[in-house]
């Protein structure tokens, strides 16, 4: 008897592989876990996944789609096998408009190429994930990622204004559509926003785009202690003028990146770096009144920054946490928890307690202005021993987090990585509420499995 | 045997009403259908709606909820009688955290009142439906509720962090939950707002708050044609600055509002309201901005108003456009369709050409900013012949929406206005997608059945 695989390269031979390479190619995203699947499909257009979904569904294949595979969490790992979709093919942009604010684009399409290609336009996409230049409109979408830009933007969800989506049966729904505002039954768009590939396989996307803002300024401010960068992003965010972005930075991130860049890093224990963005009389006065708040606070150092480039070295520097970290050679655990804001300070405290408790280096920054810190614990993963320390120490992170009203992920999403607080993070009700959802879509449980429903 | 109403009345003595004028008073909503329920419940927990759902699901009886009955379709009209839940005593601010930004509610809270208690601590809740003062934040969950700010603040769904929801088993859910961002699970939030009461009953909702912006302002313009006010808008639209609101009037609007207020509104045929916030700086800045780029198009009477009085007194102007229409003692059917912004030309066009073909007054005024304009037909409901042009004019309309790739609703949502054309807005597949949702949370479809789904 024929197999699936080889049936599946005789309806595609050009669109179906199974060689070694592009199966250990696929097996995995940016976190720790893979397993290769049986074979990977690149469609070229909707028809093309519409018939890989009826072949699948027919025979009851697992089907795992997947963009840029930038994922921290092992959404995009295909865990029990079957056929990986990835859309690096169906990469074409297929409209911009500027006088509607809308553009139609496959999934495959690189979020950064869409960004500067309609900036070229005068327009702007916000959203802006830090793996940009590598990830996918298709994958964002999965995943509704987020970014610095978020705090006053909003994340990908809210530029998603229409999508068609092959469900798994291979039939075609276009939910959504073409305008800002839209109350044409439910929200089934936000339904496959985020869904993480279990619902659906997105062919286009619609997107909302803004008009480019004539300018931008940033502020970046180290002080001595952590709780006065904390008080400084309260009043900052009590102030009435929401910055674009408010950034923030622990101790050991700063203290590691002062190690990296051999002593470019100032030797202060926090650091908030904020942006503001609008017509150009609106930014240099808010710089000045940002500016003003943050004196308040007495910060060690203040940088003011106007301008695209100028901003952009801030944020280079910035950039150099995460390069950091990374450069230390250990395994970096990125759990992009999100708390209150009244919890800041008792998570960051949480970070010290776990450094010192469990002896990994903890080191937390992040997005302060909506309380998405990342909490990146610092592994050395060859040795069994510090594997579980970690394994302890995300225990107490999850059960403070969720203790304290806030949520697991932020941005990343559930994956494989926080399969293991699924169940405590949401309520039996409502993982039941999951479960009727994905039956109703996807009855046979073919798309993404061994995910969290 | 005991009739269920008979029985309601034991179980609930207090809070079930069986009274003629209570049955006849909410019995409609600010459309043109009513149809008595069997019964009104009057919750006063969320015990109490458990319970009776535990009770309507085990009888299979129809269960259809209401917040304010403000809305404008129908949505909360029991069209196939059974028992009306009327939120108006579960009224109660649990919560108002300054830090968080956060606002824990029940679902009868009147939406100004909010409003007002949020504003005395430094706090905005931005969405601003213009039924403020009477409509509740569960009713804008059900309806998605919009309004003028929403151009650069958003609609309901995005102040929604987290809902207590009971299922029609009596089931309860929580989803969502309290911070900014969230990526616990699909996005069941974004699903049951806007699901206008046929996926569950609301009990609890968590809100995001912003702070207040210290200072606005607004400018009012007339413009002789409406096509310079079109271009005008789209010029205002790709600034890079984006006004917190941007509406448009045309020639019908303002010659009603002129003959309502003998004279106040001057003789020209286009008018746009803009309204800046933010900090005092930045809105003195960008008001002369957004005044420098109007007068391009060389407005007959540009008005300028800065600070909350001034700006209020604008607003008011521009509220006797819709309470002129009212005082005309024509029935309004007020069509709130959302076009791609190219097409706000076309639409008002087809406004003129309705009023021309069919004799009745055509009046379109609304968000131009978001393309979502109110186009009302006047129409003297007690001559059978003028019901019958509505109804063909709002095929034509409806018809035009839905190939220019438009909304049939932008702000009111389906209920029993828009039924008509559903079938039409959205594809099959579509439709199918919707109906196996419903199917999965109210299997025996007793929730505000004789709906869209």
């Amino acid at each position: 008897m024929e197999l699936w695989t080889e049936e599946l390269h005789r309806l595609f031979p050009e669109k179906f592989s199974t060689s070694e390479e592009q199966l250990s190619k696929y097996a995995t995203d940016a976190w720790l876990v893979s397993r290769a699947p049986d074979g990977v499909f690149f469609p070229e257009s909707k028809e093309d996944v519409v018939a890989l979904m009826q072949f699948a569904f027919s025979r009851g294949i697992y089907v795992t789609a997947r963009g840029g595979g930038r994922g921290y969490v092992g959404g995009a790992v295909p865990v029990k096998g079957g056929v990986v979709v990835s859309f690096e093919k169906m990469n074409r942009i297929k409209e911009i408009h500027p006088i509607d604010g809308v553009a139609v684009v496959e999934p495959g399409v690189i979020t950064g190429v869409l960004q500067e290609k309609v900036k070229a336009m005068g327009l702007f996409y916000p959203p802006d994930p830090a793996s940009v230049m590598e990830c996918t409109i298709g994958g964002n979408v999965a995943t509704n990622a987020g970014g610095p830009r978020c705090l006053k933007y909003g994340v990908t969800r809210n530029y998603i204004l229409g999508l068609e989506v092959v469900l798994s049966d291979g039939s075609v729904a276009k939910v959504g559509g073409r305008t800002i505002k839209n109350k044409t039954g439910f929200d089934l768009t936000s339904l496959f926003v985020g869904s993480e590939g279990m619902l659906g396989l997105v062919t286009e996307i619609t997107l909302k785009l803004l008009s480019f803002p004539p300018l931008k300024a940033c502020l970046s401010a180290y002080f001595e202690r952590m709780d006065q960068a904390i008080l400084c992003v309260n009043k900052i965010l009590s102030s009435g003028v929401l910055p674009a972005a408010l950034e923030i930075a622990d101790r050991f991130t700063l203290q590691c990146a002062r190690e990296f860049t051999k002593g470019e890093i100032p030797p202060f224990d926090a650091h908030i770096l904020l942006e503001t963005d609008g017509s150009i009389g609106a930014v240099h006065s808010d710089i000045e009144f940002f500016e003003k708040i943050i004196r308040e606070f007495q910060p060690k150092e203040l940088t003011r920054a106007v301008g695209e480039d100028a901003c952009e070295k801030l944020w280079q520097s910035r950039r150099l946490f995460s390069m950091s970290l990374k450069a230390s050679g250990l395994t970096k655990l990125n759990e992009d928890v999100t708390v209150p804001r009244s919890r800041l300070a008792d998570l960051i405290s949480l970070g010290e307690y776990l450094q010192s408790h469990y002896g990994l280096i903890v080191a937390c920054f992040g997005h302060a202005g909506d309380g998405n810190i990342h909490v990146n614990l610092m592994v050395d993963w060859s040795k069994k021993e510090n594997r579980e320390k970690a394994q302890e120490a995300l225990n107490v992170l999850f059960d403070s987090v969720i203790l304290w009203n806030g949520s697991i992920t932020g941005e990343h999403g559930i994956g494989i990585a926080k399969l293991p607080w699924w169940n405590k993070a949401v309520s039996q009700q409502t993982r039941l509420l999951h479960e009727k959802i994905k039956k109703a879509l996807d009855p046979k449980g073919i798309l993404n499995p061994g995910k969290f429903v």
